[in-house]
């Protein structure tokens, strides 16, 4: 971290300040300009909030040079990390497919979805059962009877299990009955969740929150590892900007970005970032050429009758057909996707 | 909500839309266009999700008309909602000056400060005893110690508690200790939070999420009305733009909007807004010639030093040079701000 | 400007570097932390790029910590500037209120609306004779026809004329013509034309881009203060965010923010900001307690029949209320509001 | 268009409304909801602001069906346009690549960079000789000398040659000299240059907004159409968004979004969006698969001594490595580069 000091800072001042930093257990190198000072810290800042100093009279600038996140950043931990979910993983090679419908909505049609995914080489199952709705009026989900219907689409299909957890009350129950916990952009700083999730050793699927930055991202990546649990799998999704002709704008930058600041896998949910399903395709090979670990798309067996999201849902034709350039392109990428037939376990 | 229908849809797939629409209990209206047909729908639209026509293929946009909020709607309440916070309100003529350190770090701390706000006219205390900071290795807050210090203060000069819930595991503390629970940026579609402190008849103080829309904002008050509790008051705090050069941008044409729009109060916290001291007498005179019904305003006996947010904070001294000024301004816009005398119950 | 080497840079590379540096006339100081090594940059940097040395792959980042502005700067210009326009001044203890339609449509017009802002109190006239239009199949203005009738209503009224400048063509016909040249949002980083404005001695009003930080938006100004002319005024008329429910944000922590950076005056349009003429009252009297040094505001005598942005407008008795308002306030922040007895000179 | 009429307006009001809209020339249909009248404008409303009913005080909400575009519009032109640009084509199988440094500084840099370039796979030189740089003390460009430049370096390698234009008065030269003009970022909405442009027949690369919307920017390719010139090609070069760790976020989503609504083609400059050279791969990767016809990079042969933007750009050997894999990236789609062999002409 390094401080810079206003003009005419005096040096009773400047010693005040040394002595403040160095009470904290940091050692100060000076530095001089022509014009200014300079005040470098030195020692561990990971914990320390910029914004501390910025209140002292005499600083015009904080800058911190070090990044905040240790657990998660690449420097530490120079090897891709591969996350195992269920008996698939995600980070290595082979891409993590996680399709399904936006929500659970029976029995039947979640297993019959289910069996038409592993079909067309999906490798994960996902499908709502706690639905984060803008308003209080809309369909929230089945709940726990959601669950237990992902649990037998499990268990018909051998697919692992991705779904969204919204309320620490539920915690327990998720890691009795789901392979990977997905935390929505919405929660994405709901700090509280994150330290749960934590706790636990299931594997954790963190969307990016629709305004958070890179360091945000990898900052609440770290509450939930610096909890205990490194299985963090980071998802792009879109971020808000003006531009309102799609539902948010697919940052694929993200995915190389975050290649770079962290080892962590991350995957590209194309279908919320766009929110129109003749946008899936692109974004998805997107995320597969810019170095994506995997993807996560909505298939809906009946989009025009979804009870939720159904405008960005493939088809499971579509979905089938999408896959096929999927694996070709992996393949061109010198990666895989996982087949079908390898997944099913029973 | 108006359907737009594509180009050269046929008649009989109209007609299966339209029986699709009136078997959700809605009457269909057609209008015809030299291009184009569309569908009016008829009847209580507020919690259907209109992406849900979006998916079928005739369909080229829906429109919504109506608003999706009921309850925090001024159409259906056009007086100025008034809430009741310990033995003050706010909404009414008088503004509620919220006062008081970014964390609650030590009783002293707390009590002295607090007795500076209440002669400087503030008329509640504000506090975090549970801090959501974006590092996990940053101080969390003093948790229900700080809390208890809260209660001390309050006990000491009377004024009514305002401190942040980030977790529905202490509700119920909350309920018993607070005057009002403060729901922050990063958990304002926190919806599990919502429903739980709408469960309560605790004031609730919503502040807006920082890439929150106004609509989405007031879904957020919808949500916790609709759960049972009618009194919400909303906090405009800065919103997330490209502009780097403040902390978020105060978007001070939040207030006449939602006083358009919702009869509901709302406050405006230049202090967050702004992340840093100089720019809090602007945000704050600009949120009371807006028509704000209140401000929140940080403040630390000794800014250099506080454990958190110290650059946005100010001295007792400056607080109560701008409280002046703001009882002035109340004045001049025919309104006033309780006088600290009237405020004292011991 | 600070460079932050990556670790284990060798010795003869920083040595290379640093003469790099030094050989574009600069002296380098070093400065070592526990793990990283930093080059401080001394000497004039002011017309230096940052990102030049991000090129070099021994470096890390590039921190800069002088202004890249310098004729703007507040520090190397205390005092506030006062541009005289007309007969009038703008930047000291009187507000400048400019106020007129979006598109003057004929003489009858543009004069009878003069002389009613003159009789509620404007100071300036301001009237879109060349427009900016989103359609190019949208009226794009009377141009040299509608320049003659804003000068036939200043001979009318004496009040001075604001309008916008789109081409660098009519630089000679405008300074001739008119009293202040607006430089509009869209055009804000078009250099061609700052440069050509920056050739003449009459005074620019430079309105923010849509999507302009701070830094860029005075950078702009040192264009045309680099080129000569030092008679500059910024308007802050709203940028470009995620909310749509205005029609833009209007950021008014701009004005304390740059009364901070910057000696130049600064006004509020909080007409084109909001874009609703019942937003204009709180974007006005917000500005005005902000310490802005003036306002425009659109008023147009028949808003419902207006060629442009009629729903933004005022009709001249709304005018007439809000500046009785405006007039007030500015005594409450010890400023004022010229009589308009005192503005006419026929 | 679809006009919304407030609750309760008077039959008397609506009739007087009616007239005012059949007074230009388009007929009115009504419709009526249990709450609420519509009035629905039939005829050609592309060039009629929705804004101007806005002001209405009978009106609460306008809505424009139809879009505002129409030379422009997929819907009018079905077919892909292909734009031939020298000997070249943009917009059909071949993708054309656009390569070349920031700025040209010298007659052997451009030379020396053109032949590489070539060898590489481009099919298009790029070079600046008119920069527009945010600092007025940074390089502003060679200028006409920089022209002159360009074209020996065409006509060393024969390659078309691709150069911004930022003033009017350089129009003629840039219709003699060069074989694209580019229209950067921040005049997209320079709309005096866009009809000036619109009056040559030189094709012209017209680059998105920093905050333009797709509206926004197919209204600026509208401009050039409606002045006479068809031959437009859009460029998606990121925008400004919240996200500060890239200097822009690319817009995948923008390509699969223009080829819905335009015939126009479009091309992806991955340099300019993620400003840093690791991030090029993945952008320009993306924007194949994304379906862009064609790609823009910045390659220079020393990038840490570039006079300008030297860190995102690529080396020759770094630019023939991704052209490799963009080759067979291109037929993965079913489409291809243009081989450095055909299109030598000396």
């Amino acid at each position: 971290m390094i401080i810079v000091l206003k003009q005419g800072v005096t040096a009773s001042a400047i010693k005040e300040l040394t002595n403040r930093i160095e009470s904290q257990g940091l050692a100060v190198s000076h530095f001089t300009d022509i014009k200014r000072e300079f005040l470098g810290l030195i020692g561990d800042t990971t914990g320390m909030d910029p914004h501390q100093w910025q209140a002292s009279p005499e600083v015009e600038q904080v800058i911190r040079v070090a990044d905040p996140y240790k657990r998660a950043n690449r420097k530490f931990h120079p090897q891709n990390s591969i996350v195992s979910v269920g008996d698939q993983t995600i980070g290595g090679d082979r891409l993590g497919i996680i399709a399904g419908p936006c929500s659970v909505e029976s029995e039947e049609q979640i297993v019959t979805i289910a069996k038409q995914l592993k079909q067309a080489g999906a490798n994960f199952l996902r499908g709502g059962a706690f639905k984060p709705r803008t308003s209080p009026y809309s369909f929230q989900g089945l709940e726990l009877e959601g669950l237990k219907m992902l649990q037998t689409a499990k268990a018909e299909t051998g697919l692992p299990i991705v779904t969204e957890l919204m309320s620490t009350k539920w915690v327990d129950q998720f890691v009795e009955s789901v392979d990977m916990i997905q935390i929505g952009a919405r929660n994405m700083q709901n700090f509280d969740l994150l330290k749960e999730v934590g706790r636990t050793q299931t594997p954790v699927l963190l969307k990016r929150g629709l305004s958070a930055t890179y360091k945000e991202w990898l900052m609440s990546a770290e509450y939930i590892m610096a909890a205990g649990n490194d299985n963090v799998i980071l998802c792009e999704r879109g971020i808000r900007t003006f531009e309102t002709g799609t539902r948010n704008t697919l940052d694929i930058q993200a995915v190389p970005v975050m290649k770079e600041l962290s080892h962590l896998p991350i995957i590209v949910d194309p279908s919320h970032a766009g929110g129109m399903s003749y946008l899936v395709e692109a974004g998805a090979k997107s995320g597969v050429v810019a170095g994506a670990d995997g993807l996560m798309i909505e298939v809906h067996n009946d989009p025009a009758n979804a009870w939720s999201d159904g405008e960005q849902c493939l088809t499971p034709d579509e979905f089938s057909s999408l896959m096929e350039k999927i694996r070709s392109l992996a393949i061109f990428e010198g990666r895989s996707v996982a087949e079908a037939s390898t997944i099913l376990t029973n």
